[in-house]
């Protein structure tokens, strides 16, 4: 195994890349409106007062409105009931005007995250957390598929000329990242291996990675010896940590300068997967609108 | 790594656990008749000719009809337009004395599977291969899961005192074994991966598996050195081939007589993984039943 120095050529610019898919959203929704005279539009349903969540539903309704689509904010209180919540969401479902709908969760303790998600129709869960998008992922029909890993894929594919037959470790088996992103890896022609916290030689498989998606949340747990030297390493995870001179910063789940060292190719963090899942949920939006509004236009 | 002599207790004997598995569910089937009134029904419709269909829908109606409970056939002209299948699949949905649907594969040309599978109501589809149950499994929401991975699962709780932290490897990727079979190991908390055709050095990856599943329907793809010392085989494959003396005889997709001396367990075939596939067909009909007639009873 030979250890090449990696040069600065080799980190993915995340931040790049999503503006140039955000770009190419926004041409393709003034075609959308020139052909049928209309425009997507996205509802961002926030519940309670969660300040991380606030930034995120205004910036998501921003960049929404800066594509040229159509934003509407709901933000209901914290003591929302899931009826409430519920009848929202069937008004929004029936809404000629709204082709995508997105709950911010984390969702108070009253609301059932599984309940709320479901009722949103397939067509229109541009987050792609349903049941129904769900089943089409992981049964190879065209849906919508969460934001964060269709980001990373379009992150990959960015980047690697093609990825059939290649080995790809995800480490994490999440709902919203781990799980879609095996089934978007084998529907590439991928290897797959999944591994999560009852996994007994992380490092071990990780080391099997051409490809390795790490998403666990966890500050620091990939360290350079993790690393296949050669592969493509993509960090979904995102922590604010503290500095030494009492600021903070935020760090991925991969020890970024010893990763580098090793990796052909790696995400910065931030400025890697992070802009992708917003650019990614106007993608979505855009998609969802289609399916209404131009089906015979198809699926770009 | 040294090569254990297998004892023959190392068979897993798929028909005496099916047998098992059916008593309890006749057990169940009377349990429910009492406390409702009401028996399962499971309808089972074949659309042409194949011979091979045929045998399996007569086989599936029988032991539906031996396990105690109502069995309906519904046997269509090879002919029968894609609009008249959906109307009987519209009907059985409606249909209170129907528990289960199952649509017999393949189908003729002027049919979408995909489409007809979808038509059934998810809590009807017991062969668990429409989206919303494909959804549910991969986003462990309790579901209807296809019966032959369910089978395999059976058979390894069987065998195995857990399977939390081992190293599960699917040879092949089907929407009808591999991606559901993955999943459900996934949710047993093994490290999962997925090899299929594309996959360079499948016969180095099986060899890290603590359990090897292999559905490729390709016989004799597995040889004796693919399989870890001690791991645990199941062998999906079914394939008929002729004999030196001009006869025909069942074997799976990996060489038994190889294998055998080096997994410390492994299914046989014929008698390993296709008894529990209509095993299972009986035990998602009851699951499917008790959903409506004893919504409260919970599932086993």
């Amino acid at each position: 195994m030979t250890q090449a120095r990696a040069e600065p050529g080799n980190l993915i610019d995340g931040k790049a890349i999503a503006r140039r898919l955000t770009d190419r959203v926004k041409i393709e929704v003034e075609a959308l409106r020139e052909k049928t005279g209309q425009l997507p539009g996205l509802a961002v349903v926030l519940v309670g007062n969660d300040p991380a969540s606030e930034v995120y539903v205004r910036n998501k309704a921003l960049q929404t409105h800066r594509a040229g689509m159509r934003s509407f904010m709901h933000m209901l209180p914290e003591t929302t009931p899931q009826d409430e919540l519920l009848g929202l969401i069937a008004r929004l479902n029936g809404d000629p005007q709204i082709h995508g709908i997105l709950v911010q969760l984390p969702l108070p303790k009253q609301i059932d995250p599984a309940v709320v998600t479901n009722a949103i129709v397939p067509h229109k869960d541009v987050d792609g957390l349903g049941e129904v998008n769900a089943g089409r992922l992981s049964l190879g029909i065209p849906g919508l598929v969460p934001c964060t890993p269709l980001g990373c894929l379009i992150l990959l594919r960015e980047t690697l000329p093609q990825m059939r037959g290649l080995h790809a470790v995800v480490i994490g088996a999440s709902n919203l990242v781990g799980k879609p992103m095996a089934q978007l890896l084998l529907r590439e022609g991928c290897t797959v291996s999944i591994a999560h916290i009852d996994t007994r030689d992380p490092a071990g498989l990780a080391r099997e990675g051409d490809i390795l998606v790490v998403a666990t949340g966890r500050s620091g747990l990939v360290r350079g010896d993790w690393i296949r030297p050669g592969a493509t390493v993509i960090d979904v995870g995102i922590t604010r940590v503290p500095t030494h001179d009492g600021k903070t910063k935020l760090v991925g789940d991969v020890v970024f300068e010893e990763a580098r060292q090793v990796a052909a190719h790696i995400t910065p963090v931030p400025g890697g997967v992070g802009p992708m899942t917003i650019a990614c949920l106007l993608h979505n939006t855009l998609q969802a609108a289609r399916l209404t509004l131009d089906p015979q236009g198809g699926l770009a």
